[in-house]
């Protein structure tokens, strides 16, 4: 019986519940501060370390001011993101904005913001160059094909979408050079939810390599290498997280001998992670409101797939506990589901769990990242509040639940009565 | 070269789009309304026989309008859904509540509006009764475990979260009408997008069976059965639409053989059918962003799996033509991508189509249903309007495309500034 400790008990959690009804996502400030300081302690080594926080995992702006108070960047997407930033109060090189079949709006507004823009594909260059002129500052997505094994999550290289193949990063440098580009990055991120920390060590030694050959092409200095994503988080028991030290070291021995050596230092490391900033600090809180006996035993709670959806879309694990029953035997086997008229609403098939009751509090873990930022409305749920517990132990609601009226925003109900049928 | 046509060209599009910038769905409001026809015609032998649309299929009002003017019923698994056929005006056994893992307050809503409730769980009977009383109508959902094989989307009924066991089902009714209900429906559905027409004369002669064997068990005149949804579409050019006259003559048949024969008639035949109904009608109209080369050729889009997630979520098959080009030659062997950072945000993965530039016009074929209504936010994106094409050639908006504000609505800027980090 292996489990996971959540720092809330039973009494906690009846008492937050008393002002916000179940289901809600619930962050850990203090779990989430240690984890980012951590980081930045491991490469401390390296002047100008930055992470920026790919938004995407968990786009709030209470969180966002404090990972930014912490010394975070943040990873933009989209226009929304980047708009978030900019309400966060970021701006020039807080921000990436790491992004991939692009429009105008969205690279002018990283343009008006300061932001560093990463490039996902060759033809960019021109089209930036044509409609907005090009920023002093570049980065270049690489995807290194098949000198990199990808991992499940991303796929292949060769089959994703993302970057610029070698030849193209080359051409690349050079072009932007004659074009009087100042400053120069270099990106690549070709896993997902990796727990290999070697995987990481590799994934610089490909760069650092590029580093190298593009100074001796175009003379290009490159100033600083974006490392991606992709740090996976432990999400079953028993597993072993991410040794961010042992990743440091690995690559700080990999940029003496190839960055310092060859006298290209100094250069700044980025990382672009979401989901190991986040992810293990938020918990996805909600109740069981039906058990059904039928040819399984089913435990319907009042969170569903649109709450977090990677169990259906990715048949990812996520662990469970029960409220006051963390030490109890695990003796009955569930699917636990959500209430959507879709059969793979479910968060766990034949899980082994302590015998649960309607309105028995379960806890959902490692929802922090990519758990309510991938809610959806089908059927017309609703996405919940989210809550942060502050490092004092006070509670507060950093977004509120949606209502009915939300979803029908986008609606004319006025002129439904004049639509003649 | 098989190819599916469109009701719109290239022209009537690129006016659509000088006052609806894509992406955009579009709904075709004659092919929906002589879909619905065809649908009833088949069954007038049934008196009674009534569509409930599946509203999850597309959740707008304007929609459910002119479907209620053919006739249709709506079938809600949600307090939202019925909010929405409130609005609608509908009430009463025009609704039908298929919910599972039903909250409280959503049969409250399902009671307060008239409603069919049909039942998921046995425990329910209890928990209807003790909490709010048991109305005098009543369905109950089967789950026929392995009697009948479920379909690839729906999975083996067996593992299915849905109904009551055949047991149970006995044993609901014999409760029920010790209770005082006074009428009885029975329901099943276990099979979701199936093209096999005999699939849905299977399942009427399962239900039927069952209605012969409450009779003699309990005495019970079962009044209505509702045969679910699960009618599929051809998705993929050369694929064979259900033939409703067909599945209808060959319900009629085990309706004579069986309800007739056994003194069961009349009995009326519901169905709650999503995709058949506005499916094919529906379009989603994008424009290529950006065309990329790299170890593929990748066609970016201006919409994304925000706007339509089956390709990513089930792997499903959209057909894709282009405006203007529905007769050249598919020589390009593409990836045609959206803009999430998401891998998988793909509308089709190694698909040969005709070359393509940017700003040309895509189609996306057969998203009227559960196309709009599984969008998410996922990135920051944006989900898109809805047109409808009007039986007059006019082009209504039936739903505003998202804004960045909307997608802040339930984030409290203001109170960010308090915010003490």
């Amino acid at each position: 019986m292996t489990t996971k400790n959540t720092p809330f008990s039973k009494q906690q959690l009846e008492k937050i519940i008393e002002s916000h009804p179940t289901p809600f996502h619930i962050y850990d400030e203090k779990a989430m501060r240690e984890n980012a300081r951590r980081f930045i302690k491991a490469f401390s080594w390296n002047k100008g370390f930055k992470e920026y926080y790919a938004i995407k995992a968990a786009p709030n702006p209470y969180l966002m001011k404090i990972l930014r108070e912490e010394g975070f960047g943040i990873d933009c997407s989209s226009e929304t993101e980047l708009e978030l930033a900019k309400r966060v109060g970021m701006s020039g090189d807080e921000i990436m904005l790491t992004s991939n079949d692009t429009p105008l709006s969205e690279f002018k507004m990283a343009m008006d913001l300061g932001a560093i823009i990463n490039l996902d594909d060759i033809s960019h260059i021109e089209y930036l160059e044509k409609n907005l002129g090009l920023p002093e500052t570049i980065c270049m997505r690489y995807n290194p094909g098949d000198l990199k094994q990808g991992n499940l999550i991303i796929g292949h290289p060769e089959e994703a979408k993302y970057g610029f193949t070698h030849e193209q990063m080359i051409e690349g440098y050079q072009m932007l050079k004659e074009k009087g580009v100042k400053h120069f990055g270099v990106h690549t991120m070709v896993a997902s939810n990796e727990l290999d920390p070697d995987y990481f060590v590799e994934t610089a030694e490909i760069l650092f390599k590029l580093i190298i050959e593009v100074k001796e092409k175009t003379g290009i200095n490159i100033e600083f290498a974006n490392l991606g994503g992709g740090i996976g988080i432990p999400y079953r028991p028993g597993e072993k997280a991410v040794d961010l030290e042992y990743v440091s070291a690995g690559i700080e021995k990999l940029y003496n001998e190839m960055i310092v050596a060859n006298g290209l230092a100094p250069l700044k490391i980025y990382f672009e992670s979401g989901r190991m900033i986040t992810g293990p600090y938020g918990y996805l809180v909600t109740k069981v409101r039906h058990i059904k006996n039928t040819f399984k035993k089913f435990a319907g709670l009042d969170a569903s797939m649109s709450n977090l959806m990677r169990p259906a879309l990715y048949g990812a694990y996520h662990h469970i506990t029960i409220a006051g029953k963390e030490n109890s035997p695990e003796t009955v086997l569930y699917d636990v589901t959500g209430s959507l008229c879709e059969n793979n609403d479910k968060f766990a098939i034949d899980r082994l769990l302590p015998e649960m009751h309607p309105d028995d509090i379960v806890i959902i873990h490692d929802t922090g990242a990519h758990g309510h930022s991938m809610g959806f409305n089908y059927n017309g749920k609703i996405r919940s509040a989210e809550l942060l517990l502050r490092e004092n132990g006070e509670v507060v609601q950093i977004r509120r639940p949606e209502t009915i009226e939300d979803l029908f925003a986008t609606l004319d109900f006025n002129g439904l009565s004049d639509f003649d049928v």
